[in-house]
């Protein structure tokens, strides 16, 4: 269905966190034909339809033309979080290019530890120099621990560089050359043999503080932590206490419970933790307005948008 | 050609700068049928093959059963260098797994200056929350400096992660992917598009001290060295210099002019250089001890020997 000029759809831009102009910049920018409000500018509370990350609660609730709102990236974890969230759909953005930029970070971070790039890199600092026998990526196991749609693109990667894959998700899944597990039944045997943990699981109430003392006790000795989840998957003080035991190898950590990381946190500079703010993969502007037009058109033309979550499971 | 006991080939292990016991022990362990004999001990004088690495200069020529000198991995410059190098075959090891490894280290080193992890990393040190724009890998040009089978296998893993590749050598090379230039007349333009330059080359005369100020003027403003080859390719003055005037962005470098880099080096804790201690790869002591066996078993049958490299020049 082709759309004209008279469909233009009116989108709100709400935040209480970010500037979302940049968004704006890239719908006008792209030839977009859309009509754009940024709230809390006059105007945006007829919107049909709300782009929204981390809404002030009840914002949503008070759009009486509202038909749906969308994430702009894949987290709808900041949306859902409003009680007062109104019942349209909700929707995420699905982002192949996003997919390979959170493979690369995962890469890095891989090798990092497998490597041993995290000696290296303390080795120079103290000028020593050490040279520890070296394993094949096909010996070292690799954990994805949520697996969705970034979790099979990041294992598929993986899986390109030979390295032994293995996923956890709370529901069956299957991938050529990847072993898979589902269920807090099979999360110990999945643990048990991780070198390497990447946590991208959607953060929901049976997520959060996931990576706690209970969980990386469950690792082998030596394991290393990837957090490209959420900051609040995360117990800072176990791990930092697992490390610091010697138990855990130490950590690469992109999210955080508060973000910006505050200064007081011992997380920016402990020796074995590797702090990244929140950029394993930021998408571009231009092809997230673009999926979201679509969706917008869409929905104004009565189809089903593209990319719902569900508010039961929380993602 | 089957061979049988009486054919155990006797083979000496030289170096002048390693302990080459780990190799013996290698042999031992695979049940490969050799008589092994290590310099200096009595009786590696009549050897018929010599696995070398920096052997003392004049020690092979005092070896009168000599039929074949075989290196212990890629480089056979540590070998040619020797003025008495009797007139057999110099053979290296190839070494899919080795090349794997120089991969892998590739692909970290290339990651951190695309994804700018060098400056995450400063940022963290200061306690910095800092969000860069960031770049497609297919907007990423990565210049390979050298382009026999390592430089082949980093090419296409990079390929595969989408990054735009590019790879000069001294004779016309094709690879499905990467664009190729070869000669002096090339290398200018070759060097003009490369965000990231990776050194592959074989050490030869016409290699010695190829990565010095006039080819760093040849990059773009902040491209960054990664150098995989050998120190005495790097003009280490130029590239500090490079680095400090912000005309490089910075550099990875595996191998140095004097190994271990010796304490009062500026490059151990030079912020923008990270230094690691020739650990790009190191070969499986088995698969390099079964290859120079069967290379052994090849040359006392009367067969060509695999591998062999070519004295004129130089690799």
């Amino acid at each position: 269905m082709s759309h004209t000029d008279t469909q233009a759809p009116h989108i709100a831009l709400i935040s209480g966190t970010l500037d979302l102009t940049f968004l704006k910049t890239a719908f006008e920018t792209s030839g977009l034909n859309a009509q754009l409000s940024i709230y809390p500018e006059v105007g945006y509370e007829t919107a049909d339809i709300a782009v929204a990350w981390n809404p002030l609660h009840g914002i949503l609730a008070a759009m009486p033309n509202l038909k749906m709102v969308h994430s702009i990236a894949a987290g709808l974890d900041n949306i859902f979080a409003d009680p007062n969230l109104p019942a349209v759909p909700v929707c995420r953005v699905v982002d192949s290019q996003h997919a390979l930029g959170m493979a690369e970070y995962a890469i890095w971070s891989v090798l990092l530890f497998h490597r041993e790039m995290d000696r290296h890199l303390q080795n120079a600092a103290h000028k020593r120099w050490e040279r520890p026998a070296q394993r094949a990526a096909q010996d070292y196991t690799v954990g994805i621990l949520g697996f969705g749609a970034i979790g099979r693109t990041v294992g598929r990667s993986l899986c390109a560089l030979n390295y032994n894959v293995r996923a956890w998700a709370r529901s069956p899944k299957n991938e050529e050359g990847i072993s898979t597990y589902c269920g807090d039944g099979q999360l110990p045997d999945f643990l048990s043999g991780c070198d390497a943990l990447i946590c991208l699981l959607p953060l929901t109430d049976a997520t959060r503080g996931i990576l706690n003392a209970g969980l990386f006790a469950l690792l082998p000795a030596g394991a290393a932590i990837i957090n490209m989840g959420r900051g609040e998957h995360m117990v800072e003080a176990d791990l930092l206490a697992g490390i610091d035991s010697g138990h855990l190898r130490g950590a690469v950590l992109d999210v955080f419970l508060k973000e910006p990381l505050p200064q007081e946190s011992p997380l920016w500079d402990h020796p074995k933790v590797f702090a990244t703010p929140h950029i394993a993969s930021m998408p571009n502007p231009k092809d997230v307005a673009a999926q979201i037009f679509e969706n917008a058109i869409r929905v104004l033309a009565g189809q089903e948008p593209l990319n719902a979550g569900s508010r039961e499971s929380g993602y």
